[in-house]
């Protein structure tokens, strides 16, 4: 049911003020009206979180994992409802949405087995030793708890995966930390689904109402004021620069400072080396305009930057890449503040005395379509302006030309922090990737061969992150099982009577973990 | 040998301003004139950090942890210089000093072991899926690496294990990452020491010089200069409240911001039940008063509040307290700085019209001297006057009284984030114990059973952190084997081939680590 509602835990509020979505594949306003959640919403759903905090943080692994595995399943029972609301809202095709809905509960399944398997606990015990001289050793036992109340702003572009009930969410739920939503105000009717979807499955579960609440807005304040809540332990972020950078502030700026987990920007470089571009140019240009069109180029991993040396098999690659865009179908991007966004960047690049525009996909007929296109600099034209290693979300890509192993390192060396590095190698050229990776490393979270960065799998080895600005904390992931632990901070309990002690670390061991005994594992 | 150096790498810099040392137990300056380290030698340091950095941390774990073993060695071979000159410096006493050498040799043996074990990697593998449908899954590999240079800032307090060779040291180290330390000005000399024995390390281990360097320096413009160097990607600070909130600011304005690990400000409330002080006040006011005293109270963990419903065995607890610290002998403080610090404080706190002075030490006789005191307030005026709450550094302690278990619970609520809070508690009150330890988790890194919050194992399950303002990072320690992991951030390798991926990561497995494959742990 979409009736346009704040969910506060169990309840449900309107405001005076309302918004409309919009159905970008036509540009016309949606009918449902939506609240413009404010600070009154903000407080009250922060106090309702930390009030449930001490019982949620503190469920036993079984039963978290439960409420994850009932919260997917209240996901699929929504039905085809879920998917409709998502077209319309995004514009993104039905199969993709289809796909993103089967990563977005299998997410929610893979957190509820590694919360039952414990490991996220790092239950370590170094047990008293009373006759250890010149003074005895008290007793020592350690583990991790949830840091509180979390705050969420889902992405634009995964209006399942990463918003509502996406990475974030599931972390932090995994964690035993409540989570509040600021609802993404361009697709708040798939929000709304989706929060109703949770709110049932914490009553279904007996929990208490203030673990997820969900708060559609527009605007700034809405933000400010759910950061700056003295209830919140921690925020994540999906979006862009500006807006993570806001949230920073606004944290760095609390009378006691909180992480934020921002997710932002990166043009997730593609290095095509030598012998690559000589066996398979025509392969590597259709491949790389495949990965970035995908979703019109509206993931975080598009790849927006090739790098590669002078060379004809560099004209082939570009040769072939133009002909794979101009066969491109014009898609439709998610708002038209987006749209309005991608062509700015790309005007602004094509204007750009340094650049020159190599391709464009075919221009659409309908409103909000992007016109996909790729540009080429050289790497001294590159190096000297830093606005050409901004991010124009979308498919939008520049080719770096480098004349030389020293200007293709250097360009290197000049990038900002990314989510993702890829090199383009063959046999041949295997020793130059080998000294291009650690110079790549220090750039990124995920090292791809051969590959493109699209596609992101959610697994236990995934990282999506990165150094700064690709996120504002490169010590963390938000994909993959590893999320959970941004989240958790470490406790040490000192010298505590066995029923004091939190389950995980009383003597006998009622979870079953696999503990650590003064530095050695020890089975269950 | 103690010449007066900037070292830098392996080489010496002096400078044309100096500075000298006092000995604070008789106010004299030393004759050593030590440089004042500037934006040319941190400059100078940091590019030789990062140069050294590719080749440090991708060192096997064998060979890191013998470099932590000489280094350790290097120290104890310095031999009595190391306490004479430290006992001159800092006013310490030789047994203290003694026995923090012992700690400082023996946490870099600990992360030795620590790295040789490997489970630091969390080297974690999901092996391809070529047959899995709709599509494959790719090969995806993840472990930890390091962070980058890392800036240390030696603690006044503990001029060995938390200075040049400290936790912070210790910990870049074992996790892969060069350090310069920025040398506290109180302890030029034994810093000296200590920096050349790790420079000898560096050499003997045949490893790049820039692995460290060492700068001594009295500026706030030698600490900002480091911490916003761009090579530096990590800060370990232990000290003041001021200090390591200006050296966020620097870090979070830097183009790139980096993590800083501040441990700055912790009063260590002690909360003390009914049974436990029917049963025990005297003994609890004398143990009490050790612990305060300890090190002319200058620990980071000094419990700087008692708090406990009022009751005639709480007279009976401040009478044995006020007993046992008009006993007390004064003490040397660290500095002439930290010791009118401390006047100024317990003065305010005694001319506090809510506020009365139980007892204060004996005054001594010699220039920077601690006469310790101990005051007592009720909960209403603790709650209503935030200064109060404010850390002393030094024997200072302010004892609450409530006239209810309201209003103590309100104390907890109303405290500022800690290292420790302890509790004091008989078998009668272990139910209010069980009550309140949500509470006190939700405030501290450590929470102690019936004992006091000095003295601080360097174990695997220690924690010596806490929420802001205890530290700026309340997700990690400083003290224990967990503390390296502030140092290191998780990569993804994605179809990497088996020569190019690291060494934890290869199918063969040459490190014999533990690793996880598709979240199962497998043995070696």
């Amino acid at each position: 049911m979409i009736n346009g509602a704040v969910l506060i835990g169990s309840s449900e509020r309107r405001t005076e003020a309302t918004f409309y979505a919009v159905d970008p594949s036509n540009g016309a306003q949606l009918p449902t009206a939506f609240p413009e959640a404010g600070a009154a919403e903000a407080a009250a759903a922060c106090a309702l979180a930390a009030a449930a905090f001490p019982q949620f943080s503190t469920l036993e692994p079984e039963a978290r994992a439960r409420f994850l595995e009932t919260v997917a399943d209240a996901i699929l029972a929504i039905g085809d409802d879920l998917i409709v609301s998502a077209m319309t809202e995004s514009g993104l095709p039905r199969p993709r949405l289809e796909s993103e809905r089967v990563r977005t509960v299998n997410q929610l399944r893979l957190f509820a087995e590694v919360v039952r398997q414990g490991d996220w606990l790092d239950a370590t015990i170094d047990p008293a030793l009373p006759e250890r001289t010149p003074a005895p050793r008290v007793d020592l036992r350690r583990m991790n708890v949830a840091l509180g109340p979390v705050v969420v702003f889902g992405a634009s572009n995964l209006p399942l995966a990463f918003s509502v009930a996406g990475v974030d969410t599931a972390s932090a739920f995994a964690a035993g930390c409540p989570v509040i939503v600021k609802g993404h105000p361009a697709h708040p009717g798939t929000g709304e689904l989706v929060a109703r979807a949770i709110q049932g499955a914490v009553a279904a579960c007996g929990l208490p109402e203030g673990v997820f609440s969900f708060l559609p807005g527009t605007t700034n304040e809405l933000g400010h004021a759910l950061v700056a809540d003295p209830h919140v332990r921690a925020v994540g972020f999906t979006g862009s620069r500006t807006g993570g950078l806001a949230l920073m502030r606004v944290a760095e700026q609390r009378p006691e400072p909180i992480p934020v987990y921002a997710e932002m920007s990166s043009i997730n470089p593609v290095v095509m080396l030598p012998a690559a571009l000589a066996a398979r140019a025509e392969a590597l240009g259709k491949a790389f305009v495949q990965s970035l069109t995908l979703g019109a180029g509206q993931f975080c991993t598009n790849p927006g930057l090739v790098v590669a040396l002078s060379s004809p098999d560099l004209d082939r690659f570009v040769v072939a890449a133009t002909a794979a865009l101009s066969e491109t179908q014009p898609a439709v991007m998610l708002t038209p503040g987006i749209h309005a966004s991608f062509e700015r960047g790309v005007d602004a690049l094509a204007r750009h005395p340094a650049v020159v525009k190599l391709a464009g996909a075919r221009v659409g007929e309908g409103v909000n379509q992007a016109c996909g296109a790729i540009f080429q600099t050289d790497a001294a034209a590159f190096l000297a302006d830093p606005t050409l290693s901004h991010e124009v979300f979308g498919s939008a890509s520049i080719v770096v030309r480098c004349q030389s192993a020293a200007e293709l390192e250097a360009v290197i060396d000049g990038l900002e922090g990314q989510l993702t590095a890829t090199l383009q190698f063959d046999e041949a050229d295997q020793a130059t990737a080998g000294q291009l990776l650690p110079a790549l490393q220090r750039k990124a979270g995920r090292l791809l061969a051969n590959g493109w960065p699209t596609g992101v799998e959610v697994t236990h080895a995934m990282v999506h992150g990165g150094p700064f600005p690709a996120t504002s904390d490169g010590r963390s992931t938000s994909v993959g099982s590893l999320a959970m632990m941004r989240f958790l901070r470490p406790v040490c309990y000192q010298d505590l009577p066995d029923p004091l002690l939190p389950p995980a670390l009383q003597a006998a061991n009622p979870w079953r973990l696999v503990r650590r005994l003064d530095g050695t594992r020890e089975q269950a």
